[in-house]
């Protein structure tokens, strides 16, 4: 493998022509779409047009004349195409901390004879600490069960009310068998939680087929919505007219405009809408979504597939005396659309490569991060980062003191 | 009083060099600033340097080299100088509606031994709804009370852990009396909760100099922070320290980006963040907050009385045969930047007026409302929209099929 070769896959790549879609600054490699996704050339005139035409001009009455009442149900349509569901199972709103916290308590609800939910130790912190709080809010001997990847299937047992996991993991990129853990857990009569933060518009999720029962996900990453983009919500349409909205907002009114004074949930999944939709954020994600949707998920998937390997292998090859240890399944089918590398010094060289613009990024303790985002990253650019990440090691350049200060990403 | 009399207190008040600072459009009066702020003619450049130098060009990095992660304090700490409260004692997260439940949660907690959320029936519903909710949710025996204005202070008993009311009537415009309520509830041993919607940016808050405890508020309003802004949470500092948030998420924890799988919330009033800050609306929302900070909050508060005075004048003086009921407090120190009226045909007559480019709201189920915000109302207004008013009940226009067909407004 060289450069010419990987031009010859980016001239034969169905999803290139996707790369102009994006504006990437020039001289960037942006190898971090899994935590920030890069901006669609498209958004900036949606939000204007949407800060400037319809709030500007049209006022209040944008409401109505421009849908915004309906973006929630119309944006949660869209991604319901991105992850395997049905129209109506899908909402936007809040953030995917608050998300699940409104779906993990209403699934301790359904099932008042059990107190587990049962997790992972290395699951995404936030998925942790809103389990946490909840079992301290609610008081009534719940616990927060958590098991490796080894011990979950055997977990799952009686006792256990929600199965809470992330599908891909945030730091290795491991992929859990949605299907298999839900299979177990129904058989376990438990239900499932999946977050999609790092899944959606990343690999191929299938939430109806695979009976899952809930989920959540996130609008900033893959789906490209912008920072602290809202995101959306997902249940089976079986649970629908059975949840009962911890956080039962206006919002989530059957009749949210007649000013009742007692709460009626609204029809559907609309209950877990809270407060007043975030109207600019959530043109921004639409935006975001629909370039999506134009993408065939099964090219985004072989491409960030190929893309993965063929990082994990330059690596291998070119900067292999560099004490690198793979962090992610060495199988590309057992991962998402990443690939991370262990390394004691992974903070500084990280620093370092950002500093020659190509944007990864560092988990704690010693993970470094790299996404393959298919829509605008190309093979040449899997070499070029790799090249850098030779120089830094070979070079030393890493080790400057102000690769070591750390600083708060996300 | 006319005409002339009105445009030459225009010429006269010392506000009105902010009416350009909004981006109006031609030939619409716009009354409803108390639903949907106005655009701020610095917004649209802002959100897209937001959008296109931050998000496109700076990426990932834009968490530090921007400030995002800091915006939910940054604009906090600038809207406590709205509000009376210090630095750190204002946060900007989520909706309203999710910082109700955060902030109920939380106080019940710290007044373990009572049982009773103590409101009123003609509250804001999501108030209400979120009480109703967390009540529920809680399955310990709490109850919402309710009191009418007459018999709200006898209601406040040793039983009330906390007081829920919101400072400014949506719908009315009353006004309570923030002072004598919180003193009646700590004299009781109970917690207040104040709502400021329609206060912040409208009419002068002392929360520190009330010993209010908790605070929430709208950034859409007053504030003009467009639509769906993020709101804004405040609690006393002396609470800081025994809050346990309900939610809580990552951004609410010590050390987020350490990745901890355990809980621990961070100082001060930080713990009451959840999840990944909303950048591009809390930019937006900047904007808003900053002009209002220009403006001089005497004065506001002045022309917003005699705005709100003249047009219930007028309407008693030049449509009073049409079977207007004032539905606010007579004493424009009674009540906030808004006036209403009761009529049968509320809903007709608002549409009638919006196709006259006169917009105020309809709220259930009689009342038309009428927001007076300062910043971009004028004297002139007042009377070209009595005038209109006039015209639509003289001609009958408001009779007509269309305008009594009802749709989904906020």
């Amino acid at each position: 493998m060289d450069v010419a070769a990987c031009r010859a896959l980016d001239a034969a790549d169905p999803l290139a022509r996707f790369r102009d879609r994006f504006a990437l600054p020039d001289g960037v490699i942006y190898l971090d779409g899994n935590s920030l996704g890069a901006l669609p050339r498209a958004t900036a005139a949606r939000v204007a047009s949407v800060v400037e035409a319809e709030w500007g001009r049209d006022l209040i009455g944008s409401w109505t004349a421009h849908h915004w009442i309906d973006l929630p149900r119309r944006v949660g349509d869209k991604i319901a195409r991105l992850v395997g569901a049905a129209p109506g199972e899908v909402r936007v709103a809040d953030s995917t901390s608050v998300n699940l916290f409104k779906l993990m308590a209403a699934a301790l609800r359904l099932r008042p004879d059990r107190r587990v939910i049962l997790s992972e130790p290395d699951n995404f912190p936030t998925d942790l600490y809103i389990a946490q709080g909840l079992v301290d809010l609610l008081g009534q001997g719940h616990e927060l069960r958590l098991a490796g990847p080894d011990g979950l299937a055997d977990a799952i047992d009686g006792d256990v009310a929600l199965v809470s996991l992330t599908h891909v993991n945030y730091r290795s990129g491991r992929i859990h068998d949605m299907a298999e853990v839900t299979r177990r857990a129904r058989a376990a009569g438990a239900l499932t939680l999946w977050d999609l933060a790092h899944s959606a518009g990343a690999v191929p999720v299938d939430l109806d087929g695979c009976d899952a029962d809930f989920a959540v996900g996130c609008g900033y990453k893959y789906l490209n919505g912008g920072p602290g983009a809202p995101s959306f919500l997902f249940a089976a349409a079986r649970h629908h007219d059975t949840l009962t909205p911890p956080l039962s907002g206006w919002m989530g009114h059957a009749a949210p405009f007649a000013f009742d004074g007692n709460y009626r949930p609204a029809d559907g999944l609309d209950r877990m809408l809270v407060g007043t939709p975030p109207v600019i954020s959530l043109a921004a994600l639409e935006v975001g979504v629909d370039l999506m949707l134009e993408a065939d998920m099964a090219a985004l998937r072989a491409k960030s597939m190929a893309l993965g390997t063929l990082f994990a292998d330059l690596v291998s090859a070119r900067c292999g005396a560099h004490g690198f240890r793979l962090a992610s399944p060495a199988d590309p089918a057992g991962r998402g659309s990443q690939v991370c590398f262990a390394h004691a010094q992974g903070y500084a060289i990280v620093q370092a490569l950002i500093r020659r613009g190509v944007i990864g990024d560092f988990r704690a303790p010693d993970i470094l991060r790299f996404g393959f985002a298919p829509l605008y990253v190309g093979y040449a650019d899997v070499w070029r980062a790799v090249e850098h990440l030779r120089a830094v090691m070979e070079s030393g350049e890493w080790d400057h003191p102000e690769f070591h200060r750390r600083a708060a990403v996300t």
